[in-house]
């Protein structure tokens, strides 16, 4: 409908202040004054409020999150880390924020897995789930924007909303704030008194000044925020892990190497690159199929395609032949739209279709009914214990790429929350087939959020940038999330061998040829260092999952920044010094890049990894407080200081502590053990401190370990009488006796 | 306060599923349904539409728009360009969303200042007042995100809302839509029919389909639309530009030259620099103090420094004599502490600190009066007409500096809606206090919005890359804004000139020194061209002014980008062809950069602007329809044709239409002529058609011109009887006669 309104030319003024009013008047009411949130204890040391009207769907609530209070009861306990009244939140029409209090000296960590840095202080973040890009001004877009920060005083805070945030980390200083900033004239960087008579001081003139408050703001009427107590900033994070049900345990065998081949590969040759693992002597647990084992992608039919892959039951038939599990790509984007399930999905899509496919409203149960019953009857059917897991891919929302913000979805939720909880959602239903079926699945996704710990996935992005693949594997920790970098190959021989060497010491060990006509073995020269480190990796399998079992049952990450490490906080510390004016490039004078560790961490209580970069061939290393030892050779190596290191080509950096012990599988496999496998167990023991470890094992593969079928077995080094180190392994009474045949001991240090 | 509540280890399923809800059940209701806006013809060929509950502050009330309706009564009629029913809005809970149509061929154009691409099409946008940054992986921040489209069809679009908007231009392809593209699977490149017996159809697969819709989503109750009738672009970009109120008419000195000294230099350093102007022969008109012209900065205290400045009046005196204007810099963020403007202003001011200064609410009337008293009396009091204008910064709300989006105001606004319209207020008070001495002003902000044409302030920032300068200024053309490059010192002398022979070229001609050691004699070698091309710009200054006459009264950009030429859309078209798969770099083989022209306009009626760039010795240049000629000889260019051409180091390459009259001042001059001089116009005629040109002149300096006081001369060059040609100057009866004593013709080609 339009209506055509001649006007005269020349209007009066008084019909043309109506038409088009000047700056109107203010409206009567000023803001509102802030109130103060009531916190509730609803489980030990995590505190809950809720700030204005929360609403239906909340991350822990996508993410399925169900608090493991026995584990969480088991912390020491540690008192509500705010005072009265210092958490201020206030309502601004149809959005709400919060203040809460940052100290001079505090540090702040978290708040998502960010590839850029690691202290988050000083910065703003836009809280998306996104592609992540290195080139955002303001931070914040990642595939893992987890809305928890931790602080260095020793607790998290988590904004449990599934809504687009921005937070500000100590930047915006209040007019009204006790404590602030010294004003300095930046012409003559000078304090200028009131008196124009008394003397200037010099001072430095700082751009971006340090204000005393986090401050949080949401495109929500309202959100809980739960305060997860320490007393350390490692127990903050146990808690809120534990409060989201405790970390993911994946298989044994998902501890193994994963291999992913070209999107057009056929059957005969996925089994074909297999041969060649073998031939190559090269671990393989996983074979990854790209979007080639679906009829269609882009949009996703979800059916095995007919003509690479005649016989999917065979074809699975023979990977478990060989010991092997699939795992397979889907987009949640269903069609074409004469497909199968695209059908009967239609009535519970979104409004706008994703690369021709529609988008299931997984917050409504009969879509997540539909597509986990087209899981089981037409993806897993074939062989459904072949099927190990799948990458679900693009669930973070890139704009080019999804739903547009003014979509609509059949429940009623917004664009945004279903962008903002889309791949916790997907995860869960893709668990839950797995869990109905009582096996354990580790698959890959590419968008996260809060809640995620239980979910056994790794996530991964299109990124290749060395330094911001080990930024992020850091960042995962503070993330209550895994991510892994991956390999995909490289021209240069070193490359692709730093690349596996770092890939190897995270939670997913990945090669993924999806797009690549290179293999592991397309450069023979690094071929015998690429076998050796990715063999260390299967050896290794027992530290790794007992370290993920104390992810699952005591809420430790799996990967330790070092700021989570006692004492290593100060070594981290970063500088803001402002750096040199320069009218184009730096004209606030705004401190060069941060000094901080983003390329190194403990994976487990006792590992530190430093990997080399590609074109490195030393580099230095911070060691945490304690005496360290070399992993390879059991040599002191340092305490208390940063050493450098130019190891042999073939072995990455990596440090034990003074009487840790490192259980491994004897010997070399290409398996991870099977569930009927009892192998030998080695103990090695590092430096010259006694050692302990109440070491975690269940059958590796099924949730019987949740139904109480799990054991823990005391591993025990100490001197003997004549000096020389013994070892004892002691079942723990009433649990389920551990898989090994035998355990050998090795003590790195000679005895006396 | 804080509540501490116990929970037993174990908690009965039931309590837990209370405390942390699974994905909750749908809401009862859905999405409502669409409503179709209902139009109004609020102008002849402007309809308006409130969508949703239009809000107070609104981007035309910020900028104080007044529709020149008599003006907009010359524009040729139109119809509304949409079908009944083809525009839909929805209320998403507390956003507003709007689709309007897009024709698979349609061009968009606009969308605010880019300095990336031009065409818009495929592209998702959020518009914010920011920094602008070439690495923000959505576009749309930037100095002046003006939420203004320009249709290929002939009409323009703008959303007139204080809040942030995301804008999807053919992006989002909605279930529901008649027209989709075609389902084509990624794997094998066809398309599969649904009977499987059938041949599936080869077809190229596309990363990012394109819609039929564009798609806005604001973060407001709702906003008013405006819908701007054609026929063509250029007329619709006329009447958005004459409903602003009409186009600035600059001061004839504002289109001299203008240099910015040092953020340090003392009142003698200033005028040392004057006088090497002087003594090299160099324009200028405008001298640019930086932050060292008041007594405190970054807070800024807006008072003279009693150090460096210690006799205001007798500087500006001394800047008089030489017939030059002082700009003065600022930004609005008042401090220190104790400043006497400061301490007024903090009752009126947000709840944060910028830089340590009160950020005022200019919304309230108080805050601006308080602001525009204060200039008078302290700043422009020692000598107002020595003052002709301000540099405004830090307008543009870039996270790291600005008030967060928490930050509230007296008004009861929020930091969002004054972060859009931060830079219109400002402009807005200090364009008053000039009016209201009935002085005209030009001054430099860094930040603006809809319905700045009428606004007499050039936008700049802090980038410096050449190509993308050259992209905004194109851009500007699409968003009744004006922007100019500027010229910061190069340590290559050929880089220096070439940016130089740039700025020439651009709304204003500015070298700013604030934080350089060069001088624009800083290259001996080219000095000599830097002189010849700035002489020109000053001898231009008939048809520039003429230029912006056209977009005070006639709403015609000063800067027409090629798409608004008629028949020259067509050379403008972008590829969108997909680029080659690469796992990291381009794994969704989205297309390469588009092909589009960049880097060449229109200046007024008839000159082709093509500048090189640093580096360059030789371009192409896309000649828009018709015979075109070289400025600098007359020569016969090319028509309908791109040509190479490689001009001698001194020489911008220019194009003038054939036919195109020139009007220039006669011989070398340093300065823009005075009020009262009488200066020998040379009117340059082009080509082998007869010429016309009806030019505007007035008393270059009061607002007079609004009361009458302005008029037109007709030119014409016409072949006499004999053949050669011959120029008529004949004064338009009843309007004021010009200000030149002479005229004399030139005719670039001889009479035959």
């Amino acid at each position: 409908v339009h209506i055509a309104l001649h006007l005269p030319r020349q209007v009066p003024p008084a019909v043309l202040a109506l038409l088009f009013a000047a700056v109107p008047p203010a409206p009567a009411a000023g803001p509102t004054a802030p109130v103060h949130p009531v916190w509730s204890e609803v489980a030990p040391g995590v505190w809950k409020a809720t700030v204005g009207t929360a609403e239906d769907l909340t991350l822990l609530g996508a993410a399925g999150a169900a608090p493991a209070l026995d584990r969480l009861a088991t912390l020491p306990r540690a008192p509500f880390p705010f005072a009265p009244g210092e958490v201020e939140a206030r309502t601004l029409a149809w959005k709400t924020a919060l203040r809460l209090p940052l100290g001079e000296t505090e540090d702040i960590y978290g708040l998502g897995v960010d590839f850029g840095t690691v202290r988050r202080n000083g910065q703003v973040f836009e809280l998306h789930v996104d592609h992540w890009n290195r080139r955002a001004p303001t931070p914040g877009r990642t595939h893992a924007p987890v809305p928890l920060y931790v602080s260095s005083r020793g607790f998290a805070v988590l904004f449990d909303t599934a809504r687009y945030l921005k937070v500000s980390v100590g930047h915006g200083v209040r007019l009204a704030a006790p404590r602030k900033p010294p004003v300095v004239d930046r012409t003559t960087r000078t304090i200028r008194p009131e008196d124009p008579s008394a003397p200037a001081v010099p001072a430095p003139w700082v751009s971006a000044l340090r204000s005393d408050s986090i401050e949080v703001l949401a495109n929500a009427p309202g959100f809980a925020v739960y305060v997860f107590a320490g007393p350390s900033p490692l127990d903050a994070l146990r808690r809120y892990n534990l409060f989201c049900g405790g970390g993911a345990l994946p298989p044994k065998w998902g501890l193994g190497f994963m291999t992913r081949l070209p999107t057009r590969a056929t059957a005969a040759e996925v089994l074909a690159d297999v041969a060649e693992f073998r031939r190559h002597r090269l671990p393989l647990d996983m074979v990854g199929l790209e979007p080639g084992w679906m009829s269609h992608a882009y949009p996703c039919s979800l059916e095995w395609d007919a003509t690479r892959f005649p016989d999917p039951r065979g074809f699975l038939a023979a990977l478990e032949r060989e010991g092997l599990r699939a795992n397979l790509w889907f987009n949640p984007y269903v069609g074409p739209p004469h497909g199968a399930l695209r059908r009967r999905l239609e009535p519970f899509a979104g409004s706008h279709l994703v690369w021709n496919g529609a988008v299931p409203d997984f917050t409504l149960p009969a879509a997540r009914a539909l597509f986990q019953e087209h899981l089981r009857t037409a993806v897993l059917a074939p062989l459904p214990a072949a099927v190990g897991g799948f990458k679900i891919d693009e669930v973070d929302g890139y704009d080019r790429y999804l739903w547009p913000e003014t979509a609509t979805f059949p429940s009623g939720h917004h664009a945004e929350q279903l962008r903002q909880t889309y791949g916790l959602l997907v995860q869960r239903l893709v668990l839950d087939v797995f869990r109905a079926a009582d096996r354990r699945t580790f698959g890959q996704v590419r968008g996260t959020n809060a809640g995620a710990a239980p979910l056994p996935f790794v996530l991964y992005n299109d990124n290749y940038d060395f330094t911001e693949y080990l930024t992020a594997v850091v960042n995962s920790g503070f993330a209550g999330v895994l991510w892994s970098p991956e390999v995909r190959g490289s021209d240069q021989p070193q490359d692709m061998l730093r690349r596996v060497q770092a890939v190897a010491f995270s939670p997913l060990a990945l090669y993924n040829g999806w797009a690549s006509p290179q293999r592991l073995w397309s450069h023979p020269q690094v071929l015998d260092a690429i076998r050796s480190v990715l063999l260390l990796r299967l050896q290794l399998l027992p530290y790794l999952y007992h370290t993920f079992a104390q992810y699952r049952y005591d809420g430790v990450p799996v990967i330790r920044p070092l700021p989570l490490v006692v004492g290593a906080a100060a070594a981290a510390a970063a500088t803001e010094a402002g750096a040199p004016l320069d009218a184009t490039a730096n004209p606030y004078e705004a401190p060069a890049a941060l000094k901080e560790i983003r390329d190194q961490y403990l994976l487990g209580d006792s590992l530190l990894v430093a990997p080399l970069a590609p074109n490195e061939s030393a580099r230095s290393v911070v060691l945490p407080p304690g005496r360290w030892y070399d992993f390879h050779t059991g040599a002191f190596v340092g305490e208390d200081t940063t050493v450098r290191v130019s190891p042999p080509t073939d072995r990455v950096p990596l440090f034990v502590r003074d009487g840790a012990l490192i259980p491994r599988l004897a010997g070399e496999r290409e398996r991870a053990p099977a569930r009927d496998e009892r192998p030998v167990l080695e103990v090695w023991h590092y430096g010259e401190k006694p050692g302990s470890l109440r070491l975690y094992d269940d059958d590796g593969e099924t949730f019987a370990h949740e139904r109480g079928e799990r054991g823990w077995t005391d591993l025990a080094v100490a001197r003997a009488a004549d000096g020389t180190w013994r070892g004892t392994a002691t079942p723990v009474a009433g649990t389920r006796p551990w898989s090994y045949r035998e355990v050998r001991w090795i003590f790195t240090l000679p005895s006396p």
